[in-house]
């Protein structure tokens, strides 16, 4: 049995103020080709399918288009919601939905919806726990004492019937960690204080593969038949070096699982570049990559630039974002330097220089008369 | 063929503040009863499902429920989106409900589709047309003048074939009118401006039978067959006495049909009463009707009252607002009586008198204080 696993879709994100909606039609419709080219038995959708619990009408659209595609090659589908999503909204129409093999879990039930399909070597039961938080288990299991999520997830797990004489698939969404840490990126905002968040992937071991969503980076999490399939697209820089796919699932008898990774091919890349401004707007340097690509840019010039944004943009249609290094890189070291014996006036000072360029006088006199209101020795 | 004709729930409407959600769930599990005990062919449901574009996650669990029954009872819905829904939003699923007989039109699209059942009269095609603006009339077809609502309709309708030999139902939401007035109530929230939303109901002489939806009252407008449903519940105290109900439309030979009203029964009416506090508090008067009833209360008493708020609460557990018909009509004449002859000072002192019953000296010292350092001559 084949099944094809992915997660974080996030659909609706802007990324640096960009729509990224085409952007992600585009890695849709190739997932879409590869389950023409390559059937597959089932579509694993591990959680944060939209990128917040109310998405704009247009990313509504986009997933109606893309299950609907799914639908018509006959693929079944598996969707756990995620922490951005709305359970309760993403639910509407569930068994309807059933009735045409998409299945759909938004919210944590005491049972939790096992489906089972059959292939050459026997039954194969997809289970669907969708996203939750501690509280949302201490609730429905008040004996339990429940304080982390990975005590919630021990409550809901024991309680859940697995027969592990089958082949068993789990579809889920949490941060689960191996015995090494879990590459994170900036996109997944993770709030994990202490922690209380990490769900050790020895919980899963009734099941024969878990899929995971939740992480960007498309890994295994302590052992290779626990996995994270990675977001559909780069969504921050952090993800720059980020291999982002689909992972394809292959179950054979009881014991024996294939796993295999499509490389998915985003409309424009996303990357980071460094130099002087005229070094970067080289042509050889520009046309050394696709110029399309969304990009960050790091200025080492030490004078003054005008308009490098502008000037950048020319060749780098998509430029996303400008630091510039130097004056971040020496003003950080002045300010930070001494700042316990400078005035708060010297300090103001050190300020205005690091983020215009030059203290006006003008602006000096200003701030010397607020620090003198505030009655702050000058 | 029976067909039932719904129109204006407004899922996740709250009036006055109160949570109409049991409200809607209790009237459509009457529909789903009525459906039950006698079969029909379909249910038309003309628009304004939501009461917003974005609407409560409850409202969706509720339409999610709501339609699920449908499916279950084997009633094929046809389904036109009303201003206030999101189309897009609604549209959501759209190719896969459609597989089951949910059929959902949304938006406005150059071509609008028509649905055939047959019966042992023959065809009957069903013409789903959601609400819509002239200017997106004008976007589809700019070679025409489009001006008003009216204009944008026949434009629209002039382009779409329909067999007038057959039979024809259309779906759809608009404001439209007949020879005499429609009856409006200030839930509708019409911000007709000129008269430029009304559309004749003699624009729609190809359909045997057009299911109106936007107008809260049920009635015809022009002709027996262009008919509103009216809305599922009252939503405002002006539709006092309206008689909330579904409309059975029965399709016989071209030609003949029969109209036929069910009542709704709501879980709490809504009602008006006015008197003074004391008698609106008899127990004979509390027992006349059903106390539970949302309550609009007018008291005519001359005198003050201490809390009179809390005291009918006691009695009318469900009071949603209490206006005080002697003061506002005495204070009015009071203010606008001498307003030009009186000085800010005395204007101000009025007006405290009508909103708090007088003016106390405190408050007039703040307000002098405020008049002066304003430069107004007190």
């Amino acid at each position: 049995m084949k099944l094809l696993h992915m997660a974080d879709l996030h659909l609706g994100k802007t990324v640096n103020g960009m729509n990224f909606i085409e952007d992600q039609r585009h890695v849709l419709a190739q997932v879409l080709g590869l389950m023409e080219k390559e059937p597959v038995d089932g579509l694993l959708l591990a959680g944060d399918i939209y990128d917040r619990s109310i998405p704009p009408a247009e990313a509504v659209t986009l997933l109606d288009w893309f299950l609907t595609g799914t639908a018509e090659l006959m693929v079944p589908v598996f969707l756990a919601a995620g922490n951005h999503d709305s359970g309760e909204r993403l639910e509407f129409g569930q068994k309807l939905f059933g009735q045409q093999n998409i299945y759909v879990e938004g919210t944590l039930r005491e049972e939790f919806p096992a489906i089972r399909l059959e292939d050459e070597y026997g039954p194969v039961c997809l289970h669907l726990l969708p996203y939750f938080k501690p509280a949302e288990a201490r609730a429905l299991f008040p004996e339990d004492e429940i304080r982390t999520h990975e005590d919630a997830m021990r409550s809901v797990l024991a309680r859940h019937p697995v027969d592990r004489t089958e082949r068993n698939v789990l579809v889920t969404h949490q941060f689960v960690t191996g015995t090494e840490p879990v590459t994170q990126s900036d996109s997944e905002l993770l709030l994990s204080v202490g922690g209380t968040e990490q769900i050790s992937y020895t919980v899963f071991e009734d099941y024969d593969y878990t899929a995971l969503g939740h992480i960007h980076g498309p890994q295994k999490a302590g052992r290779e038949t626990v996995r994270y399939s990675g977001s559909l697209l780069k969504y921050s820089f952090s993800e720059e070096f980020h291999k982002k796919s689909v992972t394809l699932v292959e179950l054979k008898e009881k014991g024996s699982i294939i796993v295999t990774v499509y490389p998915l091919k985003p409309r424009h890349d996303m990357r980071r570049i460094k130099g002087k401004l005229e070094d970067l707007l080289d042509p050889q340097v520009v046309e050394a990559a696709d110029c399309e690509d969304y990009i960050s840019a790091v200025l080492t010039d030490e004078e003054e630039l005008a308009d490098p944004m502008e000037k950048l943009r020319a060749s780098y249609p998509n430029i996303m974002e400008l630091n510039l290094e130097k004056r971040q890189r020496s003003g950080g070291d002045e300010v930070y330097a001494d700042v316990r014996e400078k005035t708060p006036l010297e300090l103001g000072e050190s300020f205005l220089e690091l983020t215009c360029g030059e203290a006006e006088e003008k602006r000096m006199e200003f701030l010397k008369k607020l620090l003198e209101e505030g009655g702050l020795n000058i």
